[in-house]
C-alpha cells in the first residue's frame, strides 16, 4: 500500500523482501538470500547447531539445503505477521516446504519462522535475526514433521 | 542503564521483563508470565501445535510444564540480545533448562528464543510474539537435546 508518490511502508518493504527471498529459494539462489542478512546475523535454525553466526555460516547452510534437494523446492509462506516500527520490525509467518531429496525420500512439513530485521543507514531492511523450528514431542523425543495448521 | 533521573531505556525495561519472567518460572508464577503477554500473542512452541494464540493458550501451556516438574526449574538465561525502538522491539536468548520431572527423569537441556515486543499505550511492554525451538537432526529426525553453545 503506498503512502506517498512512490513510497511504502515499513511493512510493504518487509513483505517485498519476504516475497523476494521465497523467489530466491524457488531459484536456488543463495547469494540473494545472504544478501538479506546483516553482518552480525544470529540465526536460530530448524537443524543442529544451536545459532549460527555471521552470513557465511548461513551461506554454507543455504548450500547445504539445496544441495540436499532433487528438483525444485516448494516454500509457501501463510499467517504471516509483519510488526514494524521505524528501523526495527519483526515478523513471524508459517511455512510448507515441499519436494524430494536426492534419496528420492518426499518432503512434506509444515515449519515456524520468525525474523527480527533493522533498517539500514542506506534504508534497506536487513535481517539481524532468524529462528526457524518444527516443535518436538516430549513423550517420543521425535520432531513433529507432520503437523498441519 | 538510566537516561534521566527515574528513566530507564526501553532496552533496561524489556531486560527487566526478561528477569521477572525467569523469577516467575522460579516461582511457577504462571499469572506473572501471563501477565506480559499481549492480547492476541502468537506463540510457537518448543511443543506441539505448530501455533498458539492467546494468552489462555499459553496459560494452559505453563500450567502444563509446571506440572510436568517435580521440584525446581532451572532456568538460566545466556546469549541475550535485545533489540529495541521505541515501541517495537525483539530479543533472542538461549536459556539452559534444568530440573527432574515428575516421572523421576532429569531435564537438562539447552533451548533457543525468540520474543517480539510492542509498547502499549500505558507505556508497559507486552510480548505479541514468542518463538521457543530446539533443532532436530535430519537423519534420525530425533529433537537434539544434548547440544550445548
Amino acid at each position: 500500500m503506498a503512502t506517498a508518490a512512490g513510497a511504502t511502508t515499513n511493512s510493504d518493504q518487509i513483505r517485498a523482501l519476504i516475497e523476494g527471498r521465497v523467489r530466491a529459494i524457488d531459484d536456488k539462489d543463495v547469494e540473494a538470500l545472504v544478501a538479506t542478512a546483516a553482518p552480525g546475523v544470529v540465526s536460530f535454525d530448524a537443524l543442529p547447531p544451536l545459532q549460527r553466526v555471521g552470513p557465511e555460516a548461513i551461506r554454507t547452510r543455504l548450500q547445504e539445503w539445496f544441495g540436499w534437494y532433487d528438483g525444485p523446492i516448494g516454500y509457501e509462506v501463510h499467517d504471516l505477521h509483519i510488526t514494524a516500527g521505524d528501523d526495527i520490525a519483526f515478523a513471524h509467518y508459517l511455512y510448507h516446504v515441499t519436494g524430494r531429496m536426492t534419496n528420492g525420500k518426499p518432503v512434506d512439513m509444515w515449519v515456524r519462522t520468525t525474523m527480527g530485521l533493522q533498517k539500514t543507514d542506506d534504508g534497506v531492511w536487513a535481517i539481524t535475526h532468524e529462528h526457524n523450528s518444527v516443535p518436538f514431542d516430549a513423550e517420543s523425543g521425535k520432531a513433529s514433521l507432520d503437523l498441519t495448521p
